[in-house]
């Protein structure tokens, strides 16, 4: 292995790490308790599930691997904070939107080649990435594995 | 720059980004709050702020860099839960730690050339890596970054 590729592999396997780490963490969480907010006042279970998923599905734009499968997350889970959009999907609907989702991650994910995760992401113009190639699609995964763990943290609080 | 630098640089950044939102957070919050838990029963930002300094500089070790400069850390803040010991330092004082640290750690980050961090870190028999050689010293930044997201998504619930 090439340290490139090395440095893919090590990039990519902390993003499933961090997907299997919420993974077992949501399967653990009942629905009731993902109605409850991780700490007085702050944002609810369901919020932030909602937030992933909205999140992850705008990667597809960035990464450049076609439409969101999700849009109308969008304005209750990101445009929106928590408790202002009144009509949310159910939980149940939540799970089965993000195992479907981070099935449908990999599979494209596992369709690049190595130096495709150093092609410039849909959010930089071509002359800008020219003079900053870290402003690659491997670096949307770095950064969405980050934004990722932050929200883990949070909530395991409801643990 | 090759692919390889680009990645050293991604993942670089991403821990020295990390380290700026925790900064800025930690700066936000008065010693008050910082003796407060995070949500009913959970850590407190105190706990939170030691064990983030004393998981850092066991990165020293790791990455084959020297002692360890705060082992008094490990056992208050690492070994035990919160609320075990009762001989904590002050908030005061593990501010100034933190601040040390991160300039500390950035100093000897700055000292590798991008090859020296695709060598094996120190937790890893030379066997093993010969395998396995993604368990190299960028790993550990990579690693401890997503650790210090988790906890950062925590210390921002007591804004």
């Amino acid at each position: 292995m090439t340290t490139t590729e090395i440095s893919v592999k090590m990039v990519l396997d902390r993003w499933y790490a961090s997907i299997a780490s919420a993974d077992t963490l949501l399967n653990s969480l009942t629905d009731e308790t993902l109605q409850k907010e991780i700490a007085p006042g702050k944002n609810r279970g369901i919020y932030l599930l909602g937030h992933l998923i909205a999140v992850h599905d705008d990667m597809l734009r960035l990464l450049d691997m076609g439409e969101k499968q999700y849009p109308q997350l969008f304005l209750p889970f990101i445009e929106n904070a928590d408790k202002v959009s009144t009509d949310l999907p159910s939980i149940a609907e939540l799970r089965a939107d993000w195992t479907m989702q981070y099935g449908d991650l990999k599979q494209k994910f596992d369709a690049l080649k190595t130096d495709n995760w150093f092609e410039r992401h849909t959010a930089v113009a071509a002359e800008d990435f020219a003079k900053e190639p870290h402003r690659n699609k491997l670096n949307i995964i770095i950064t969405r594995t980050s934004h990722l763990q932050y929200h883990i943290g949070q909530l395991r609080l409801l643990k």
